[in-house]
């Protein structure tokens, strides 16, 4: 496998033929009946059993999208809710994940100035070295917040570069409230998401981060909920990859998402969650094949690479 | 006590006599010598024996602490190194600090878009209510990243004031780089890190979060480092509490960042963090206590209170 992480994005996305990104956001109460109703993962209030249940269920997800597309996103939100038993079964899933040739993000959105920066990064990017801890995995790369600018980005991208890791910097977000700060506009007519993404464009471009492929291993995270706002990204940064939330149950439509790809299928990485891990929660899936989660969410993945491969043709 | 976190920030200022506050920032190489040469500490990379002498350190750090100032910050990116290890230690200091009479600010630095945010908020600010964790305090209050708007800021708000709890939001970070981002001026001659302070001002404001003191459970971070940028603040939000990095290591004045305070020296919480934890490595207290580190970190404690309390006697 490659050394660098944008050159094993290229070759992820290349032999699964897809930018779809599967997003875990575990929630107990959604889980499947059968899983919930295991003797041992009954109890949504015990935290023993509530972490086994999101383990066992996220690990059978893995297993079936690992054949069909590139990457993984794992949201750290919805482990942290179990403190430490969470914490210890996020990594357990990066190990799931690696072993199944996963690419694997963590979606942990950390972010600080300088000194505790380098302290996130190496906790969040570097495989420990810690007697006790020693066959733990750090995912191939993580989310981050750049809001305090350069000093707070470069720890990461320092780290990631010396682990042959990647890191997403939050550019512009895909929600409603997002508008208000990152697209104001200054006197010279440049928006505050612009001035984050040409300071992440800067850290990107030094060539000890470019891979073979010409792509960086320090890329944007960009809503695809915006499109007239972020239309000019791609063009502007053509060494990054994106990381693009917001297809599927936020809403953004498989041409918003795409318009981030270049011809060849790279360049960015479309995530969809919800959409896909509940699927069986569908009425459209749930007529066709019932009960049969699995069976509910395979479909669901095959739907949204089909519906992505058409926008690309339609783009092209 | 008080139910709500910005009168017992009041009870706790008053009763102390001091805005200082102690943030822990451990890091194993720099404890003191005698914890690290303890037969069941003395090893860096067995992650067992680093969260103990970590958990050992902070534990008598707050003991000294404890009678002296109003609240500790516990920077969970020093405890997040040692994965689950390290964020089990981290509760395990919020109990003590707890126990103590601390008030606990959990420097976390959390931000998501709206779904996120709320897993997020019950995570670190609610006691949880799971089978096996069912000890487990969540700290007083968290700090959070105001990047993606209102609605990532609001669920943070809202879990808080249920909770009796408190968050403070990023509007303008201590770090060199952040003036390129949180600085720049928009058409109507607002900087960034205002149009972050005018939102966290509008939810701070609401009824249902204001104290009988008249403050809010919804403050700001504000760097000490950038008094110029940052001074009309204060006059600008009467009724929000400013969490204060910067002072001592950072290199802001003990007068920088009093202006935060007000006349009878509540609304402002000033960290200083390696400069009083690390206060046995400073030749000045070296000299005087010798080997003895706890009267270092006394003296250190004792001379910024007289610092910041003779800053505050100039200002008035």
């Amino acid at each position: 496998m490659a050394d660098h992480f944008a050159d094993r994005l290229c070759e992820a996305v290349n032999t699964k033929k897809t930018c779809l990104v599967v997003g875990l956001d575990p929630v107990y109460g959604r889980l499947p009946e059968t899983i919930r109703s295991h003797r041992q993962m009954n109890d949504e209030f015990d935290a023993e059993a509530a972490v086994d249940a999101i383990f066992d269920f996220c690990t059978q997800v893995m297993r079936i999208v690992a054949p069909m597309v590139p990457a993984v996103k794992i949201n750290i939100a919805f482990f942290e809710k179990y403190l430490w038993e969470g914490l210890e079964t996020y990594y357990a899933l990066i190990s799931e994940a690696e072993d199944l040739g996963l690419e694997i993000i963590g979606d942990v959105k950390r972010g600080d100035v300088g000194h505790s920066a380098a302290v996130y990064a190496a906790a969040h990017l570097q495989n420990p070295e810690l007697a006790g801890l020693e066959d733990t995995l750090a995912p191939d790369a993580i989310t981050i917040n750049g809001y305090t600018g350069a000093d707070g980005i470069e720890p990461f991208a320092e780290v990631a570069t010396q682990q042959g890791k990647g890191v997403f910097v939050l550019v512009r977000t895909s929600n409603p409230s997002a508008a208000p700060i990152q697209d104001i506009v200054d006197a010279d007519g440049k928006a505050t998401y612009e001035r984050v993404a040409d300071i992440v464009g800067q850290i990107a471009d030094k060539p000890e981060r470019i891979g073979k492929k010409g792509y960086s291993n320090v890329g944007m995270v960009v809503g695809g909920t915006a499109p007239n706002v972020t239309s000019t990204l791609r063009r502007n940064y053509d060494k990054l990859w994106f990381l693009v939330p917001g297809y599927g149950s936020q809403g953004a439509s498989a041409a918003d998402c795409v318009r981030f790809c270049k011809p060849d299928g790279t360049g960015a990485l479309i995530n969809a969650s919800r959409s896909i891990i509940y699927a069986y929660e569908k009425p459209k899936y749930k007529e066709q094949f019932g009960s049969d989660w699995k069976r509910c969410i395979e479909q669901a993945v095959i739907d949204a690479k089909i519906d992505l491969a058409t926008a690309m043709q339609t783009k092209l």
